[in-house]
Order: structure tokens, then sequence, then C-alpha cells
């Protein structure tokens, strides 16, 4: 039996505390205090592993671009041996929030929003997350298109139109205006719209 | 000369200083101490006006619907005598942060919508909103279909597409990712996509 605290294991239970404060009253309410009662543990405990509230939702920010990461990576290799229109449904899908695990994600991650207009660094950690999706669209949609798949469009600016839809559907499901079903089939609609 | 204080001018004045802190610093930043310094007035003079900061925070969602509604009402009243199709684009566009009033706005949307995923009242006065948008577009969809402007499309469909377009494309404007002029030329290359 291991002797030594698992220091991995307990940041992790911490952040899995600060994500559920996070998701369920916003960025507002996570303190270090609120995180440890959350978690069940001592505010020094949590002071241990994040020595500020701005540490601790920095270390949220990073996460959640791991779990938007993980959660596209696997939606695209389910979508295998797939054309690379299908690669782009499931990477687009892969940013809705269809379920509760997407939706925790898209409620963190529009409280971020606000902060990240305010901040510069958080601001430039979007933005390269964005470039990377917007470049992983359009290398796609330029594949397909030399596949005879989609009609002579350029990719940059298609990339850019379905990104910012499914930017708008995931907003629009997440406050109930529509639903999930919906709202793939929108972008289903807008996909279908490409082909020659 | 009135010997009364002008009530209507002085909650005026204290919602614009909410309205600066908001935008500057998110809604996380609204207190009614902040707003006071802001303002520069005591906390007990907004105390008169607002009595708490949930208060202040309800009449602030209810000014933001005001101002987008009234931003959208000008751009559209400058596009008439035009096309149902041009309505249609002076509405999206007013939807975009392509000036300092706008920005403001979309700012304190964002640090809103948050607020509104955990508050039912809040969320509902969002979506009303939000209906009332779709309405009109595809109201004016359906007219611009009538007179021969647009593919045989389904307006409510589109209506949707074009609004999810817009609320994707004014999170990037917000955040630099495009700029104003790139975000309008996505939206009239959607809406080029629609004629037939």
């Amino acid at each position: 039996m291991p002797r030594v605290v698992d220091h991995g294991q307990r940041r992790g239970e911490i952040a899995a505390a600060l994500w559920r404060v996070a998701a369920a009253e916003g960025l507002e309410a996570v303190s270090l205090a609120r995180v440890a009662q959350e978690a069940g543990v001592s505010k020094g405990r949590v002071q241990h592993y994040f020595a500020s509230r701005d540490e601790l939702l920095d270390f949220a920010a990073q996460q959640l671009q791991l779990r938007v990461d993980g959660r596209v990576r696997a939606r695209m290799a389910a979508a295998a041996p797939s054309s690379p229109l299908g690669e782009v449904r499931a990477l687009l899908t892969a940013l809705l929030p269809l379920d509760d695990d997407a939706r925790t994600d898209a409620r963190v991650g529009s409280a971020f929003l606000i902060r990240a207009l305010g901040d510069e660094r958080l601001r430039e950690t979007y933005r390269s997350g964005d470039r990377l999706i917007h470049g992983a669209v359009a290398e796609r949609l330029a594949a397909a298109r030399d596949a005879g798949e989609l009609a002579g469009l350029d990719p940059g600016r298609e990339a850019t139109v379905l990104l910012a839809l499914a930017g708008g559907l995931a907003e629009s499901v997440l406050l109930g205006d529509t639903d999930g079903v919906a709202a793939v089939a929108v972008l289903d609609h807008q996909l279908g719209r490409l082909r020659p």
C-alpha cells in the first residue's frame, strides 16, 4: 500500500468539486472555501494544491480544453472510417451539449467566456483553441473537396460558418431554446448544402 | 427649477454606472457598493433605488433587452425601403458587436447568459426575446420567398441557422477571433446562398 498521499488523485478530486460548483452556480461561486466545502476537505487542504482562486480557475480552464479536446477526438474516432465530411460532422456535434458531461462543460465554458474578455492570457488560450479547431475543420473540408464530396467552396470560410453555427446552436441548446436532436438536424441541413 | 429629485434620472445614472462595471469587470463585480463607487454616490443612495443586488441585476437584464431591441429597430428602419432579405440582413448585423455600444451590450449579455442558466425566470426572459427575434426573421424570410427572393426553403429552419450563425459570430468578434467586417461578410455569404 502506498504510504504517501497520491498528489494527482487529491488534486483531481478537488478539481472535480470545483467543476460541480462552477457548473451549478457559475464561476462567481467558485472560491477556495466553497470548493473545499464541496470536496469535503479543509480550505487549507485546497490551498495545499491551489495557492489562490486564480490558480484554481486557471487549472479549470486547462481542464476544460482537455475535456473538449478529448470529446472531439473520441467522436471523430467513432466516426471513422467515414468520409471527411463525416469527420466534420462528428467534430461539430462534439461541440454541442448533447449529454450531461458536454452540458457541464458548455456551462463552465460560458462562465469562462466573460472572464476571458477581461483577461488577455485566458483570451489567448480560448483563441488558440478556436484556431486549432478551425484548422481541423478547414483541413477536412479541403479533403472533402478533393474527394469530390464538396461543391467548389472555400474550406476556410465554410469552416468559419460551421463553427459559428455550432457555437450559436450550443448556446441555444444550453438555454433550452432548441433540443439536441433539432440542433444536429440544423447542422446536417447546413452540411447537406455543401455537397455538390 | 424643480425642487424634487428627478427619480428617473438618478435611477438612470445608477444604471449607467452598473453598465460600465458589468461590461468592464463582469457581473461578478456588480455589487451595491461597487456600483455606488462607480456612480460617485453613497451605497445608501443606490439602495434607495435598488433594494438589493438582485433587483439591480434584474433591471440591467431588462435594460439589455430594450437596448438590443432598439438597435435592431434602428438598423431595420435604416435598411428600409429595402427588400425583405435586406431587412433580415439589417436585423442580423444589429446582433453583432460592431460598435462600442453593441460591444458593451454583448459583454453584458454574455455575463447574463451564465446567470440565466441557473435562474428560470431570467432564462425565460432570454428565451422569449429569442423567440420574438426568431419570429421576426422567419416572417421576413417567408416574405422574401413570396417575393421570389428566396429558394424554396423552410423560413423557420433558415431563421434558426441564421440566428445561431449570428450568435456564434458575435462571440467570435467579442473574443477578437474575427473582426466585424469579416463577420458581416460571413453573414452575407450565408444570405447569398438562400437566393434562388
